[in-house]
């Protein structure tokens, strides 16, 4: 089985950690085939760096598709691009944020994301409610970090998750975390055992995830909302 | 990894059918460890079915867990006892409803249940709604058949469930099919390629989800509404 | 007109309470018929508990239907099976939840739920979304006191009630208390009195919204969710 | 205990109708007061009518409330001028909307209502989705019958009542139907016995909810939304 | 074009205020005629205000409708009288809280509303519930402050709504504020100015938003919900 | 006053009737910019045709900015970029999607969208719950006409939005009709006389309600979600 991990922006280092939270958990049969967007931001961290990002996304995801793949997963917390490549590829396509809070919906009754940047919780909060995951979320919280503080193992970066997940949980009553970054993959653990709670690191997730679906026979309708494109609009997704 | 998958109700076949199943789909490192309760109606098709049921339930999962599992699926498509058991065991626990109709909506937009009897109709409902999978949901079909007729394997009964597909796919715009039984587990890979489209049975889906969970070192919170039971109470629980 | 009022615990000064408090309020031609569930926790605090006392819950209610009763109130602030007993039984079937959180609806713009232990936030919080009574209702508080600490009157137990009820009426604006266990029954007029405002208890206002039915000749629906059982299950439910 | 039954509008008959709905359930300690707003449209069937109801139904139910009235129940199924009458009086306010909704709510799992003109499905829409009971209503219909046809005993009309009702049954799986009009309260024991379903008349109900809430000691919250009105304000609404 | 602007109390002073912010936005070629509603309440502060106010209301709008009106906007935050003068007049009638909310959710993420008693934060939220405006409207705050103060230029009222925009901004993470009280036009642009984020007038923004309908030719749908009235409702309605 | 009305797809016909529909209602003083985004699709009829448009849409409007532009109107009723254009740009930004249905809301109780394909039902309906929108909109339909056949004026396209337009308003009671693709604008007012009901386009009507927002001195919040993007993200957004 080969699941592409993708990295929708074009910092490579945050790949390499995505990739190594991915085949941390992968099954032994499981290849695990990590891809860096080049021409992306270096990280998705508002809705124009998303918006810069896509093309290039479902250009490299395509290309990858060529070469036989049997699932996406697309390892950035605003889950960008997924509807679009859910049309584009007939293998199962999960994005993190989505799978990690679905997770958190089976392990707790009431959760709290964890993200970076202020700006990323309107972003989340959305998807939340868009998937009918919002119920059970008590709250999105920023711990005011750059997404690429976390490439340098700035100390502080994860001071602040930890000053964010204490209010989580006396505040807000939150009964497990979800890593709101694809950045923070390799923290979950670790925090994981500090804290005594579900800390759910959306990239590991979204693997094994997509692993279960391949293995139930099961991928992307294609029926409907994501129906394949038409001559005009393939050759589109294609050029 | 030990998982057990525990049939709610006492009919012995329906076990068997749900064993294979699991036993199809799970890891080579699985165990899947099948338990039917003994003193409990020979199917789940009333909410007095189901009171009739939880007792017993916990006991043969308390029994179970005492000799190491670490997961437990509840095969039953009402999800019965799961907050229980989130307080009694120590695994992730997972319903196949929720499991299904979350794979639901990694797949389609927009997907439609197939149960057996009128009455899940509304116990289903309800559980969609807590999940917050009702959005996605377009409809909740009954088959009109007893969940019994499907272990004679009725003709009559696989008639009706592709009967309820052609209408959930024509009138409600269904774009997979999750099946609302237990018992249907073995129908879902002919009738996702009689149909095209993906058909979800939530035996499998779940056995992977537990699996999933448990590679990536995922467990049930302890803090909060499954925290576990005081004395008097885990006194009661165990005895 | 003869109203069962069942503690679906095994605590008889609970019982004993709870007939008081029906007794209380109840019209002169209405006989109160107090049952305790033997086979029974002491207390229901969790979800476990809950399971435990279900099936006992219903023989205890089927053994007195067949004395004649015309509506049963089910004196537990987590309404356990209602729905079953809807099924069981021809009269209404009231859960002291949903009648006193109607009844709150009725008479202020927001109110607030004070309960025992923090693990029924989480069940009263689920029963309300399913009811729809989940809008109004601005915040469920725990007071942190075991239901058993109710029946010795100890001081501190209503010393935290009433702190909760200060929160409540601070920060959340509530207008009215909706006291969230049966064991509170004895309380309402009290704290009524001493902080002007309603509290409700809810085996009070469901005795009196069971002879409201019964007088409007209104019972539960036999078509549909709670239609009587089929030959299998009516003895499987009577057995 | 002194019941004040208003009908919002100018129509004696329909007033007459109400008064022996009301009298029929109420307890023998309870005097029905039945009023007509005299300076009102001859019914209630646009919001126009409403507006113009409105002012006359205060004075009506002040000028009541001077001689001494426990509660008050509203006649009209849109629930006129309920919060205001909270704040200006002091005992219970109850529209028969929301009472009889709250009613179908304890006897079914799905119920609809059966409303007169087709301007009203909006406003009850409205109203239902701020008290949160339209979650387990399943259609509003209506009969297309001016609310004036009904104090003719048209024969049309209980035709055109009866076929929404079938409807209502087979479409959309009522399995209890509310009458959505003051004046159709003498039809519901009828319809019940005739459909083998709860029929609910909003009336009959209201009086006996406000019944159980005084005898329960619980009256309107003082505090918040329906707190007593200012100088200026006393001054405007007793003017 | 010709725009009714017309002010639900009967303070001339407001309408003045509220007719200058008007004419302060409208196109060269608009028209504002602002009517004062004499027979009505000095202010609108409870329910009881509204009730009061709403017959001479619609008297107030029919009246300038027979002289030629394109459109109307009801300058009360409150909203009163909008659904039945869109039964009685033909063009466009706006309600300037619905209008503002509007605006805001185009200019932000998140926002709040600033309004005057506390008594108004209740109806308020019920009309953002019924417009769908709810999901973005983080707070609905009340600057306690009696609505007349805002007449007399009082220092403190001022004092007190900034206290609360500084409140929503902090806590609740308000991006734009809605002033929730027509008697707050004036305000606007120097609070907008001073906070640097929009600040939001529902007159000035109803007034363009009834320009923007008429000059698209759009108005009221006359088929369904706001369908002229029959004679007898005619008849009523106009007397 | 200048808007910027972007086409994102690159058929320049379309740009043409575009701007035909927005100068035919904008004011005396507004100047209509139009542009077409020629790095993109010829029509945005999928996910994937959005994800192309995005970039290039980005680019073309931030090009217009540097020349001085007042608002920008996104006539794709997709509504995309929206958000993005919000941090990159300092004038209100409207999608012809929420301005339409805010519109819609305003002048019926309930209406319905007509759109092209039948993929875009799923866009727009995720796009109405974002905004709150999706309560009084019945009904989404597909006129299954691709949306260049708009541009050759084919007569069986606008006899395919007629047929949905009886459909919606006999079997979903639709008051009013939104036209879902900017490739409609040049229909609303021959279909508004035909059916006699609102048809609203959202071309039009955001024009005005851009023009409305800057007379009114309002903007984009900068505080929050669409605050200015950092120095590394602007680099990345104006590249």
């Amino acid at each position: 089985m080969r699941i592409l991990v993708v990295n929708p922006n074009s910092t490579a280092s945050m790949t390499d950690k995505i990739a190594a939270a991915a085949r941390d958990v992968a099954a032994s049969g499981t290849t695990i085939m990590a891809a860096t967007v080049h021409e992306s931001p270096a990280s998705i961290e508002s809705r124009t760096d998303e918006c810069r990002a896509l093309s290039s996304l479902l250009d490299t995801v395509v290309a990858h598709a060529k070469t036989g793949i049997d699932a996406t997963v697309v390892a950035c917390f605003d889950d960008p691009g997924i509807s679009a490549l859910r049309e584009l590829t007939s293998g199962p396509v999960i994005g993190i944020c989505e799978a990690a809070c679905q997770a958190a919906s089976l392990l707790s009754a009431r959760y709290s994301v964890i993200t970076t940047v202020p700006r990323a919780v309107h972003v989340i909060g959305e998807n939340l409610l868009n998937y009918g995951l919002d119920r059970k979320c008590q709250s999105i919280r920023s711990a005011h970090i750059p997404v690429l503080a976390l490439e340098t193992a700035h100390a502080d970066a994860s001071e602040r998750i930890r000053a964010e997940m204490h209010l989580a949980i006396k505040h807000d009553n939150a009964e497990a975390i979800v890593l709101g970054c694809a950045g923070m993959a390799n923290l979950a653990r670790t925090l994981s055992e500090e804290f005594e709670i579900p800390v759910i690191d959306g990239v590991s997730v979204a693997v094994k995830q997509a692993e279960a679906l391949i293995a139930c026979g099961l991928t992307t309708s294609k029926r409907g909302a994501f129906s394949p494109l038409n001559e005009r609009q393939s050759e589109c997704a294609l050029a």
